[in-house]
This record gives structure tokens, sequence and C-alpha cells, in this order.
């Protein structure tokens, strides 16, 4: 058997104490599967007092993460630190440059940064991998570069951020509305204490962005893509979009037209047909659907975050690369990578699904419809269903027929303008063929 | 970039064919990901001049498949001419002898002969790839080889039958009867003529095998797995069992007890929870599902056969071996592999659906409780709905609590001996906890 595969891991929080636990309490098996056995030789953090559950003492502690990009005793930097700015960047930058594989899970720093620390990579025969920064426990990046290879990808949809889709299945499990439920999901754990970047979708852009980036061959192109959170969504809309037989989810969208060459990218809530496998994904679960030119529909499910999904699979990640096998960061050479084209998002057409709230007094269905006529938009289906006695406001909502994205948010605005309306409330995109 | 690595190609029936077509039409791509020009040098298979609609006169023409594993241009040999038997079990020897990688989909050579030919194949430093053997388009094999690498595998179930799984859901939607969707599914294709393989479960067998073996890294054992096929379940159960919540599928099982050691396998028609992902896989679709130590569920679903997605698997393998990865065919060294140590089958407790067909008269059902109670089993539900004035035979459908396979089938036994019912019709398996 080889000689140890030597790692030194910065970062140790949650998921960098995942991985300590994991290669301790795996070890034999890992040691089996990798051919050779996987040796921490350094670690780093913040805080050396902090009590991590784990037993570092086996292990060299540096103070500067750094310090391990220029150990000799390291052949792999394990980046577990996050975010887009230094010590990460300048650790995965500086590691790459002096030839040490870098494994890590920082979703925001390759939706960034990911081409040229691919370049760094290939200039200096080092490895870069990633899997651990979508889906966590999902191996949907070793199915994108190696499982898929053969194909051409059209489209990946994905739920990627348990936290909203806790959110959302809560919310239509109770009825609750959003910032009742957001607060129970802090109280659980399954939402940071500051949770702008999972609720105002920021995170599934990041790793929209990256699987896109695979899929199609392109580079990172993190701020072409149109992003919106889950805050104003009502449980009002959940209950009326299960009327119509759909699922509300974030969904991170990317469809490159091979025709056009156009790329459609977008993170936002959707509507997805009930019916659909990927329409079930609930909870705190992810799910990655792709869609090939040979495989056709592939759907993949699991746990996306939390300490041992993630561990998981940074570890599959050091595995492979102690058995020496080569994978490119993004599947082909750095310089083959493309910059998208985008497609105009207005241009995107879809069926919509839209709440207003109206005056209950007559002619206001007929004002509706007639802006809808005038724009080419037929309605597919229509709720009515509350009457108020007193006159006030009740929700009109609506399915249409497929529209541009352009006209559905002009004829928003005209309708939510209307003296007779209180502004168009919640207008989503319906998926139709997931 | 390097020379380009040669294959020769021993099959041309759907699947060698769609192998060719994905190789040539999406060639830019693979040889991107590759990193190397993917070459055909040559070709073999029983009828030259038949019209395979693709165009073979730049390959050299073999007619004894042998001589591929024999000839110096070539680096991997792809067997897709199936069957434990030779020419494809010799090719496939002689292949890794001569120090040949080999990409097969052949999962009865696999399931049968998996350990003796992953030995060959380190014995002569080649390497032995089957993604194409289980679950077509769904890289499966990737995922627990890889994907999955840090992780324990506690369980696998898999939908691996899409003949099957077709027949399952249009006798669920049309309420028609085994023969009749059968006939139907070998009119549109579906289903082969003799339709034995599949049906009886034997297929599925297979691949159960092949994913037991590499998730808990055992030797091929397809000779242990009890196995029931699809034949005898009716439309009244399919229906019945949609009533107590659950849907019928043909599953692959496979548990190992990590305490005791002890393995549960099996292949045959169970219940599972109708909200469950798996249980809203229909039609041709596979899917597999894991529970790992670290990553916990993951599922995946997607084609599991046809000349397309089991082209997508091949042609993945041929890229995995061009990019020189080193990937052991069962994950671990051969020589690790362990004989497994199999549970009683009789031993095995779940929940138990249960129909009897009996006389409409007073006392069967307490006849039928006293058989249970004294084999200490308790009834969870029970469904007698129709009537029959004549005093004929009508349906008795139970789920039960959880109960040993050998104690329900010994009852089932017993009841179906009683004077006043028709023999014991249906005992199925409920799977909750997936």
């Amino acid at each position: 058997m080889s000689a140890p595969f030597r790692i030194g891991i910065a970062g140790l929080g949650t998921v960098g104490a995942g991985v300590v636990s994991l290669l301790t309490e795996n070890e034999n098996l890992i040691t089996a599967r990798a051919g050779r056995k996987i040796k921490i030789t350094a670690v780093s953090a913040r805080d050396k007092a902090r009590d991590r559950g784990i037993d570092l003492s086996a292990y060299d502690w540096v103070d500067n993460p750094l310090d391990i990009a220029k150990r000799d005793d390291v052949d792999a930097v394990v980046e577990l630190i996050g975010g887009t700015s230094d010590p990460a960047h300048g650790l995965v930058q500086t590691a790459l440059e002096s030839g040490k594989h870098v494994v890590t899970a920082n979703k925001a720093l390759i939706a960034h940064y990911g081409d040229t620390l691919a370049q760094t990579a290939e200039d200096n025969d080092a490895i870069l991998l990633f899997e651990a920064a979508v889906a966590g426990g999902i191996p949907i990046i070793k199915a994108l570069k190696e499982g898929l290879s053969a194909n051409q990808i059209n489209s990946v949809y994905g739920i990627l951020n348990g936290t909203c889709n806790y959110i959302l299945t809560e919310m239509r499990h109770t009825g609750r509305n959003f910032k009742d439920v957001l607060k129970d999901a802090q109280a659980k754990g399954y939402a940071e204490a500051d949770p702008t970047f999972d609720i105002g979708g920021i995170d599934t852009a990041h790793k929209t962005c990256v699987l896109s980036c695979l899929a199609f061959g392109l580079k990172p192109h993190i701020d072409s893509i149109p992003v919106t959170g889950i805050e104003n969504i009502e449980a009002v809309d959940i209950n009326f979009a299960e009327d119509f037989g759909f699922r509300i989810k974030l969904l991170g969208a990317a469809h490159l037209d091979r025709k056009s060459g156009n790329l459609y990218i977008s993170v936002g809530p959707c509507l997805i047909p009930t019916d659909r496998p990927i329409a079930v994904v609930d909870g705190v679960y992810n799910a990655v659907l792709l869609h090939s030119d040979y495989a056709g529909w592939t759907l993949m499910t699991g746990r996306g975050a939390g300490a041992e999904p993630t561990a998981s699979a940074v570890v599959a990640d050091i595995i492979d690369l102690a058995k020496g096998n080569k994978n490119a960061a993004f599947s082909i050479p750095t310089q083959q990578l493309q910059t998208p084209q985008l497609a105009d998002p207005k241009a995107m057409r879809s069926r919509y699904y839209m709440r207003f709230m109206v005056k209950d007094e007559p002619g206001v269905i007929a004002d509706i419809s007639a802006i809808l006529r005038d724009h080419n938009i037929s309605i597919k289906g229509l709720i009515q269903r509350q009457r108020d006695p007193d006159g006030g406001y009740v929700p009109v909502v609506m399915t249409t027929h497929h529209a541009s994205a352009g006209d559905i948010h002009e004829c928003a605005q005209l309708i939510g303008d209307l003296p007779t309306c209180k502004g168009a409330l919640c207008v989503l995109r319906i998926e139709e063929d997931i």
C-alpha cells in the first residue's frame, strides 16, 4: 500500500469537526476504498480553546491557516472556513499555487472565483474539488462531471436550500405564516440567526451557478442570476397553489437552449405540479433534477446540509484525490469554459400564477381580464372564493397559459395599479415540464 | 493532449448501437471531458449484414469477439453481448488477463462472476467497470463507489426493472389485470417476447446482488437471494394497498445489520407508503434508495433501461478509463470482499399485507383472528368490503403489525387451509421505513 495521503484542515466549525469524526470513525473502510491511509497532519481554526467534541491532539495546530498551504507534509488542503474573502480565498489560491490539491465546501468562493482557481489548479498540476459546495450528501457534482459525462445536459433544476424547503413545507403543513415558521426554524437550528443568505435565495444562487457551470461548461456568472427569495410567500399562496395542483418550492433553474446558445437561469419560488417526484421532496431535503440528451431525466435527492452529509461529500473528494484520480474542477479544461450568453429574462415564456387583492365589487374581474387580453395572455384557471360582505379586499387568484415574463410583469403592474386593486401581491412562474 | 483512448466493442444490439451513436454525436464534449479522443478501433457482432442505423465503416469488423481482447490497438474492451456464458464471459476474462480494461453492461455476469473477474483485473493491472449493469442512466454504481465512499452503507432499496414498474403502474392506473397489461407492454416494446427474466424478478435480483456487493463489500451471492416476481399480483391487491395508503412496487432490498453482521436481502413485490418519494417513481423509471451513516437517505431516480440511458452509463465508464482514473471494480481490494452471512429470512420482522378469499358466512373472521392471535400477530387494519348475497367467496384484506416472516407464512398457510377459505392468495411485506 502507498504512503498515507496527508491533509491539512482549515476551519473546524460543524463541518470541519464532522470531517475529523468521519475520518476517524470510518477509518478502515476509507483506507480500503482509498487504497491508502488518509492522515490529518495539521489543523487550523480561529479559536484553539473551543471544545468541538473531537480529539485534535494528534494533529499540529496552526494559527494561521495560510501556513497549512505551505507545509511539506500536506498533500491536500481542506478549506472549510467559508466566504469569498481571506483567509478562505487566499488559502485556496496559495495552496493551488503550491501545487497542493484543494477540497472545499465553499460554494460562494466557487461561484465567484471558480474559473480563476481552476486555472491556477491546472497550471500547477493540482486538483480542485468541491462536491460539498452543492447539496451536501447528494453526490451531484460527481454525477454531473463523471456519471453523466457522456451527455449534453440541457436543464438543471434544484431545491438547494434546506432552510427554505423546511419553511415552505412547514407553512404548507401548518398553514402558519412565514415569520412564525422562520422563528420556529431558527429555534430548531434549521435556520441561521441571520437567515438573509438562505431565505433571500443567495445561497441557492451560488449553488445554481456552480451546477450550471458544470452542466453547460460555463464560467461562473453569479452576478447574472436574477434572485427572488421566499420572504414574500404567504400561506394563502401555498394553499391556492395546492388548489390548482401545484406546490411552491424555491427553485434554482438553469436551461441552455442549444439552438440559440442562450442561457436561461434564475432563482425564485416556483409552482411545480404536485404529482412530480421533485414536488414531494420536503423538509430539509435537497433535490437536483437534470435533463440530459442520452440519460433523459435524472433526479437525486438527499440531505443538503449539516455536519454529517457535508462531511460525507468532503471526504469523498479526499478519497478521490488519495486514489490519484484526476478530474478537472469544471470537468473540461478551464480555457474551454464559455462566458454565458444570457437570454433576455423578459422573453422567457412560462405559465404563471398570480394573486391580487381586489375590492369585492362588480367589474373588477372584467378590468383584470381586459388587461390580460390586451397583452394576449389567456387565463387557464381562476379562483375567487371568498366574498367580503363589507366590500373589503378579497383575493383573486389565477393561473395563465404560456406568456412571456415581460408581459406578465407588465400586466401585474397595470392590474396592481387599478383603483380596485391593492397591488400585485404574488406573481410566480409555473414550472410544468419538470 | 494524450493519444486517443482506443476501444473495441463486442455486441451491437440496441445498446451497442447506442454507444456508437453517442460517441459520434457528442464527440467534442466527450473529448473535452476525457481529456483525449475516444476512438473505436474494432467492433464485433453476430450478424455483420444487419442494418443497425449506424455507420460502422470506419471500424475493423471482427467476426470472433475474442479477437478484440487480443488486439494491440484496443485499450479497453466494451462487452455488450450479455449473458453469463461465452462469448461474453470468455471475452471479459481474456481481455482482463491481457491487461485490457473492460466496460460491461452485463449484470448477470457481474452477479455470478464479479469477484473472480475483479481479481483477474487486479492481477493484471486492468480495470473492470459496470455502471450500465444497474439502473441504466442513473449513475448509482459511481455514487456507491465514489460519491458516498466515505460512508458505511446500511441499506439499499431499488426499483430496478422498468418492465415490472411499468406493468404495476399501468395496473394501478387502469385497474386492468396483469396478463392484459403485460401484453400491452410487449406491444409497446416495454417487455420482451419472453418476459420471464423481468417479471420473475431475476433481473432485479442480479442488480440487487451487484448493489449489495458494492454497498457492503461482499462477494457476489446471487444464489442466496430469495426472489418473487410480480406474476401473481392482482389489480385488486393494488387497489386494496392504496386503500391502506400503500403502493405495490417490485423491490430489491438489502440491509446489513452491523451488530450481528447479518445480511437481509430479498427481491419481491412490497408495499411502500404512498407519501414516500420512492413510491412516486412510476412507469419505466428506476430508483435506488440508500441509507448511509453520514449522508443519511439518498434517492436517485432515472431511466433504467433502453439504448440511450444505457449508452450514457457505458460511455461514462469509458471516459473514466480514458482519464486514467483508477477505481476498483468493487470499490475495495477484491481480497477484502466478504462472503455474506445471511440472516434467516424467516426471522425478518416486518409489517405485512395479506389477502384471503373467504366464504361470506359467520365465524370466518373469528377463525382467522384466532390463528393470528395464536402466533402473536396483531391486525392493524382490516377491510371486508364486498358482500356476496349468494354466500360465495369475498376478499378479506388486512395489514398486520410487525411479525416475523416465518410466523406470517405459517399463519397464511393455516388460514388458507381453513374450509371456509380459498388459499392464501397474496402475502406481501410492507416496507414502512423507506
